[in-house]
């Protein structure tokens, strides 16, 4: 298929290559943030903002942004971005399709001599992975009022995260919440199946789900695997098999609506361990995703039900599930999503609506800001894997999909504060 | 209960007691075959051989034996016992109360001045447990001329299992299938609740049931746990947790009849184990013991249909299950069976017969002479840990038993060669 595009997928797959030759020695596609490497990537960016004609610099809470100022001072800032740090041995797009997105949405800007009438800042979010310290999202999350204070003790390397944001640029103390935001894009790779599946280019990201994470810990009786007749165990792994289907059987029923709801056990241990030894303990780390609050509360309260009915029938105690993590559904923002349902309209580009199960800088933006986001397809829904693969013509569908979303928000945000 | 026992409960308890004191610094009741600590108990053993009258020596397996001959040369030798060594963090009562209650049996013997017709040999099998080399029943599977001859070059230690024998006393290379016994029996916990529960004194044992070990690989797809639907996983786990309770629902229907089977996945991992990733790869370790063979060849056959039908209804490949060791049941033998009922009605032992779901040398024993067990209740079925315990006036009940019976094979043995 060839588009009259007036982005230019040549420049992005230049940008995404060169990122990707930025690397850890001998592992593949590794800039974790505050390393070395990741600061050589954002020295790599930096410079290619400023040859945009942006004006680069690093904020307090240690984002790189370049900006491009509007024609009419006190309309506010449309931002633009994703972020270029990775997991170890991540994939080249996961954030970096959205950073090299965002910088052909400014030089093409730039090269038509388009002035908006809002300041444009293109944003590369500190650390959206999860870091060497533990957390994630530490830029977005600061800019968005929702940084934790007790994670800038947190050590990594002998340093506190505190520290380490100062060796990014940013001074971490400062007041960072950003109120100036009039609007916030975000492109990202699908990193799942529908679009590649139903041969769209476009998913307009209605919401980011909720995450999570819970903690569910049974115990029953380490006995003599010869001795013990089968009735008279109390086998935790059993129970907790019980337990893993109960999950997936609920989650599924959860998921037959229109709203996007997962749940996984993804991690899984069990004691002893031994050939011999009926299992006495296991442990499960349960991930589990909702487009809607609702559902995840319908969800946990039949969690809880189906957890006493498997404790009465096998005998082995099951403590009540810890919530150990929990972030809410982030609705992404109306106006947004008709700025882009128009511009995926104007470019041509084969869209649907979805919801996102992964978390994004989409989500902690959508706190002070009118946010949305949009998917391209990667292959296979591969992702945070060196097999990771998105078309260069692709994401640039996506920037001019961006462009012309940001050129309608430019306008109809003046009439709509 | 108070009885008139030959038997001394008192000189029982301080064997026991005293081979508790024989362990790895700051560690409970660890005795490992081949260990400084294992031959300072044995020396503590051949000690307490030679002062209840018996002829001391290490056999060619490396076996301790203390030897009270007969009053009628060539009518060959019954014999006794045990096994002295004992997993890491093990009790003080496996193997070792067999090894007390033989050496009693001895002892009585010389107390009242009573000579056999036949040979009598009381054992200290060496390297009942699984050993240091990663194998058991060493001492047992010699003498009965099963064990495999590429043991002897297994490494552990920085020497081989054949110098490890010499260490001991042994000479691992000569012919060593013992032809000349007539009888064996031994005394053991029983590892179980049967015994505890019904309130019995004797577990008169059947038949050691067969151990077979079976590894199950499953293979699904590792994919992003919150972009992915429900329906479109190929998860690893919840497909092995199906094949879980498959094995949990044919062991209980298998364990319904009067027959002996119980089938226990001892040992789970799962790849990547990671939060937010649908599990790729499980790997499960199946023990399976059966009384009767039929039972086993039943449950493998099933086990496949099960396998068969999780994997078309998942998704997920399981791979042809893999038999890593395959021993068949060893049922004991009828005249010795005989001999123990009828000394457990003479010494008013509360007794019933039952089969043995864990492994013994008496299996091995089973393939060269007429060979059979007895039981007694350990507190709780507890067993390979430190709380490991049973009472000695129990243990010198089922040493009176012995004693009877030994007397009365003495006896019947010679006139049914």
């Amino acid at each position: 298929m060839i588009r009259n595009l007036p982005t230019s997928a040549a420049r992005i797959a230049h940008d995404i290559s060169a990122l990707a030759g930025i690397t850890e020695p001998d592992r593949p596609y590794t800039r974790r943030a505050f390393t070395p490497t990741f600061l050589e990537g954002r020295q790599w960016l930096a410079r290619r903002f400023k040859a945009a004609g942006l004006d680069v610099h690093i904020d307090p809470a240690g984002n790189l942004i370049g900006k491009r100022a509007g024609k009419t001072p006190g309309l506010g800032t449309i931002m633009v971005g994703s972020h270029s740090d990775t997991v170890p041995d991540g994939g080249r797009f996961d954030g970096i399709a959205g950073v090299a997105a965002a910088l052909e949405v400014a030089r093409t800007l730039a090269e038509h001599n388009i002035a908006l009438d809002h300041d444009l800042e293109i944003i590369d979010f500190l650390a959206e992975e999860v870091s060497i310290f533990g957390v994630s999202c530490v830029g977005s999350r600061a800019i968005s009022g929702t940084r934790p204070a007790e994670w800038l003790g947190r050590q990594s390397e002998g340093r506190t995260l505190a520290e380490a944001i100062g060796e990014v640029g940013g001074t971490a103390r400062a007041e960072l919440t950003r109120t100036d935001i009039v609007a916030f894009l975000e492109l990202h790779i699908e990193q799942g199946l529908v679009l590649e599946t139903e041969n769209l280019d476009i998913g307009v990201v209605t919401a980011i789900a909720g995450i999570t994470r819970i903690e569910i810990a049974l115990e029953g009786r380490a006995d003599h695997a010869g001795t013990t007749p089968m009735g008279a165990r109390r086998d935790a792994l059993t129970a907790a098999a019980r337990v893993a289907l109960a999950i997936e059987r609920l989650a599924t029923g959860l998921a037959g609506g229109q709203f996007h709801f997962a749940a996984t056990v993804g991690e899984f241990s069990m004691v002893p361990n031994a050939a011999n030894v009926v299992p006495s303990r296991v442990a499960m780390l349960i991930d589990a995703r909702a487009e809607r609050r609702d559902d995840m509360e319908d969800f946990l309260a039949r969690l809880r039900t189906e957890l006493s009915d498997i404790a009465a029938g096998t005998g082995v105690a099951i403590a009540e599930p810890r919530v150990i993590s929990d972030n809410m559904p982030a609705p992404c923002d109306r106006d947004v999503l008709a700025a882009l349902d128009a511009a995926c309209a104007a470019t041509g580009a084969r869209h649907r609506r979805m919801a996102s199960g992964a978390g994004h800088d989409t989500a902690w933006m959508s706190r002070i800001t009118r946010a949305a986001m949009i998917f391209v397809p990667c292959a296979g829904g591969r992702s945070h894997a060196p097999e990771e693969s998105a078309e260069p013509e692709d994401i640039a569908l996506g920037a001019a999909v961006l462009l012309d979303a940001v050129l309608r928000l430019d306008k109809d945000l003046q009439e709509k504060p």
